[in-house]
């Protein structure tokens, strides 16, 4: 056994304790503000989704002092119900980041610290630096056992999302090694989710306890609520109990040298990423030649295989379904230009015009292209015949969503429920973050009548 | 595959629904009683206890109204702190019940419907109906997956009691069978807790977090919050992810015809199950002799091959230490006559007298002598030789405690917490359960200043 299989657990806690702000490249930082600006648009997007109404009907009873934001709410309530029920809405429309070889990294992580960081007036630089440590605490070891663990059937981002959670409130606290591996060690004992939940709300319920169970692990530890110091790598640990593959040099490797966050990814569109690169391409075909849906006679898809399994809708009739018919998605994208929520309600996707255009598209599985990679053939009735070849979809990190697609994502994805002028401000507080000396202007910047 | 296999959770959902408090036989109700009064006493007698106090430290800034007592303290909470929290002082001593089979049925469940009992002013009769029906579903379900769930690292008190509280909490809202399988099914995505917490605070944290993440499950069921409607049973739910082994029928066999809590068991000695027999023989064999510390050459304990690989500290110089001896267990029970509480404090451990006769223990492990069973045979100074075998320890389903003996265990661990009135009247008020109009009235005789 190597030194990580036996102390791993002691060894991340001691990096988490012992890194510093200033060690934060800049890159990494301006990372985290982006990450913040997308969950925030998809927090407040979801801010009154029947998810979140049912959620908090069932548990308004029973929230205590008025502590933090439940964004784009008017509500206030306790942090630990803030870090849920924030966590929840940040998911529910599956529009939320990911990290480029597993989990959702701000979900479980950003509502935990948001809502502290609001009720202790803390320091946008201290968001930050906690932010930076939690998403790799969560990406680290949730790789280490990935993807045994992912196949066996757990949802790792609330498996390892409860991590995260752990290690950047461990860090706004200010946690010792021994208290920071306790907290480890709460969260890992809470570590739950089932992927049978996907389809159901509780796939947002998953990322919306891990930061509740997260934040709370941390805060037990800081005062002596004692846990194991081995959770992670001991024989009836975290790996070995919810995996049947553990690679410790995952969580250890060039630790402080680089951070997961720099492999964070944002999507554009409004569905699986699977599609992503096909949409991408009809999108740009319609742009560069003003294309409308009465010009076009047919369109040509060729992509992975997993596109058709995944997303072979032939006729959706509802938004969801949408979101899996690649054809939609075509449509959509060639009609409209664009594939956010708008996109896939329910009217879009019954809209006579864009089902006639839907029934023009054509697919073509091909094991030869990757799976965010795609070739799209427009024949126009005149016709001239339209390619666009697409090797990494927007959104990936290879071609990265620019601050200023960001910031249009976020307008889209709050236009119902703020007037302009405060998803405004909220945008330039964002990019102001790291100066910022209370987090919580940010979040009281999202509240709603 | 059969019925139950593809659709465990639906018939045992509408179980639950259809299921009237006039089929339960009376000795049924009478073993929820029991199981009151001894969980009562668990919680009242570590409600002081470091555990608790860290516990309450960290979570006191973010608790809601004051709807539910902390049993044994002067503190009232919202229902779901109260669930926790006495969920957490159920297991601190180690002390609570146990299904024959696995399982610490009482500290998940009693704590979730107490709260909301309490806050809501429901009758006696509707407490024992749920609790029978929570510990049901977490001992069928349990055993559906036992022993390789627990083999594989699951602390099955956690894993599976989440669905009793869940049971229970769903059966006193009155949810129909769709809102009873969502609840299954948040408790089932909640469902955690590693045996490698064993040792730490941990371990009473998983009964805690499970009887407070069971009643948030009902409540949201309640409120529509959606879930799978096959939550144990599909590929990836419960019972495939955290286990090898699935046996439905564990789950469907005799509903309604036998319960689970028959085979309820309560400890009369405050250490592992595995030392009860041994124990027990010596106290017998100083009743019958009225035998004294100074008069004893030599003890010689005959026990399973379990006895000696589980307790086998030979010279343990704290109370926790004096647990995992049973070299300790039996001195202590020939010199004072019982083995409780305070029989494992750390000065009893360290009194000489005690060390002296612990030293004069020997023990032979036997292969055909069962888990709890033992022989003793004591030498004493004068030639004498006395034998005792004990075929089944006091407190298990063979040879149960007396409503008396647990009266006289309540009273031993409430002593240090309050006045014997106070005890008496709270043993009066669980002795008339079912015919209580408002099971709160319990809950509030527990509340010191």
């Amino acid at each position: 056994m190597t030194m990580a299989n036996t102390e791993v657990t002691r060894l991340f806690s001691e990096f988490l304790v012992a890194s510093r702000y200033e060690e934060i490249p800049d890159a990494v930082r301006h990372e985290a503000k982006r990450a913040l600006l997308n969950w925030l648009g998809c927090a407040i997007g979801s801010s009154r989704h029947e998810t979140i109404t049912a959620m908090f009907g069932a548990l308004s009873p029973f929230v205590g002092a008025p502590q933090a934001t439940l964004l784009g709410r008017p509500e206030r309530v306790d942090i630990l119900h803030a870090a849920l029920i924030n966590g929840v809405s940040s998911h529910v429309l599956d529009f939320d980041d990911t990290h480029a070889r597993a989990v959702h990294p701000s979900a479980p992580v950003m509502p935990a610290i948001l809502a502290y960081g609001e009720w202790q007036k803390i320091s946008g630089a201290a968001l930050i630096h906690a932010f930076v440590l939690g998403v790799d605490a969560e990406c680290r070891i949730g790789l280490s056992v990935f993807p045994e663990h992912y196949d066996r059937g757990w949802h790792i981002t609330g498996t390892a999302g409860v991590f995260g959670a752990a290690a950047a409130m461990g860090k706004l606290l200010g946690l010792d090694a021994q208290r920071m591996a306790w907290a480890l060690g709460i969260a890992a004992t809470q570590s739950s989710g089932l992927r049978e939940m996907f389809g159901t709300m509780c796939k947002s319920f998953h990322p919306g306890r891990a930061a509740q169970s997260g934040l709370s692990a941390a805060l037990l530890a800081e005062k002596n609520f004692t846990s194991s110091l081995r959770a992670i790598e001991a024989p009836r640990g975290f790996a070995h109990v919810l995996s049947t593959k553990f690679d410790p040099s995952t969580i250890t490797d060039g630790l402080g040298q680089r951070y997961e966050l720099s492999l964070n990814m944002y999507k554009p569109y409004a569905c699986g990423l699977v599609v992503h690169a096909a949409i991408d391409g009809c999108i740009q075909l319609k742009r560069e030649h003003a294309l409308t849906a009465d010009m076009i006679a047919a369109v040509h898809v060729k992509t992975s295989p997993l596109v058709p399994e995944l997303t072979a809708i032939r006729k959706p009739q509802t938004g969801l379904e949408g979101k899996f018919s690649i054809f939609h998605a075509c449509a959509v994208a060639l009609a409209v230009g664009a594939a956010g929520e708008p996109q896939f309600a329910d009217a879009v996707v019954r809209n006579p015009q864009i089902a006639a255009l839907r029934d023009r598209v054509a697919i073509t599985a091909d094991a030869g292209i990757r799976k965010l990679e795609a070739y799209v053939t427009v024949t126009l009735k005149d016709g001239r015949t339209l390619e666009k070849h697409v090797p990494h979809a927007l959104g990936t990190v290879e071609r990265p969503m620019s601050d200023a697609d960001l910031e249009e994502k976020f307008r889209s994805l709050t236009a119902d429920m703020l007037p302009p002028a405060q998803s405004d401000r909220i945008i330039g507080l964002v990019w102001q973050l790291d100066t910022l000396a209370d987090v919580g202007e940010i979040a009281r910047a999202t509240v709603t009548p």
